[in-house]
């Protein structure tokens, strides 16, 4: 049985337009649409889909579905006030009670289903399996005025999907939210299960800002 | 009085193509050609010019001024074994004895003239001026299989132009070469001085990967 929650809880400020980042119309269909083809042409239609999103875009929702078609999820529910919060709404609605369960943010549109099936595949032997990559700027750490050089070769940045056995991972998501709970490995690990790390890849971008729209524009036209 | 060195001391085979990513074109002139020209851009022609070519590539270079006409550079010097090696060489190069040198690198074409300007003029003032931007995805620090998660808040990626007052970086790089010197900041650092931070931009991009020059296509057609 495989699940996945897909992570819209925020309202897209951040980006300055007045649609919600997930929203924006990228080469011919919203970003979220191109996130939900990628699952789809990756696991089949077996998965069950559950998208959680903020409640003042609902009615948005209902409107890009009427003009671009049905985006392929099962059901949607409400976001909570942070991350963690969204996602615990998501596992509580997901039917399944086993499996493997990946969380994806929405607005990685590019993941490969190359890296979907490996961390699928990874977490139903391991118990968890989640997409980094290698940093290529130089690292500081900062604090107060002062930072220091941080060895880059150690460091990983993280991508989604991050996958997990269901019933351990609902387990995890019953402690109390913590403010340094940012993403789903970092919530698992609190409970004392290890992160299982697979490669993510490049192409993997989190669209947030205006600059990153430039790129996915140019990442879908190039065939990405 | 202001010196920039360039530094291209590697030949670009991370690409994986036939040419060094230094010198492939994108929007009709080679990537160094649009470095070069946001630093003519932002601080005039006074500014003196080093670039730190990798030997193998001196020819190729010769061969592109003649046909792209005269990139800007006042002389160039050949790297050495480690990117430390290389900055060493254009350190010994710049004429002058005193004010702010820049190190930039070469593929990194699509810093602003805000930027620029900015880290210069507070490397006046401080002694030094390193350019960094607040990091997106979460990170971890791995340990052979083991890994934890590090508070993603506290990490900035590092930037160029890193900008030190010319004399006291000299002095710093008079220092036998150790493996964690990334960047020249570190050097800086491990001579005594502390790093003064400026905000970097996002638009401040390294063009290393296949991926990395779609991206580049892109922020060029789009005016940045």
């Amino acid at each position: 049985m495989q699940s996945l929650i897909v992570v819209a809880g925020g309202t897209g400020t951040r980006m300055g337009l007045p649609v919600a980042k997930q929203f924006i119309e990228v080469e011919g269909s919203p970003l979220m649409w191109w996130t939900l083809r990628r699952f789809r042409a990756a696991l089949g239609e077996a998965l069950d889909v559950t998208l959680v999103l903020h409640v003042s875009l609902f009615e948005g929702w209902a409107e890009l579905e009427g003009r671009y078609g049905a985006a392929g999820v099962d059901r949607v529910v409400a976001g909570g006030e942070e991350r963690f919060h969204s996602v615990r709404h998501g596992l509580a609605a997901v039917p399944a009670s086993g499996g493997v369960v990946g969380i994806h943010d929405a607005v990685r549109p590019f993941v490969s289903a190359d890296v979907v099936r490996t961390c699928f595949r990874e977490a139903a032997v391991h118990g968890s399996a989640v997409p980094v990559i290698p940093l290529k700027d130089s690292i500081r750490e900062v604090d107060g005025a002062a930072s220091r050089a941080i060895p880059r070769d150690a460091l990983r940045a993280v991508q989604t999907p991050q996958c997990f056995d269901l019933g351990r991972l609902r387990t995890a998501y019953a402690a109390d939210y913590r403010p340094d709970f940012t993403d789903d490995a970092s919530v698992w690990e609190a409970a004392g299960s290890s992160v299982h790390l697979v490669p993510g890849d490049p192409f993997n971008l989190k669209v947030t800002t205006p600059e990153d729209l430039i790129v996915a524009r140019a990442f879908l036209r190039e065939g990405h």
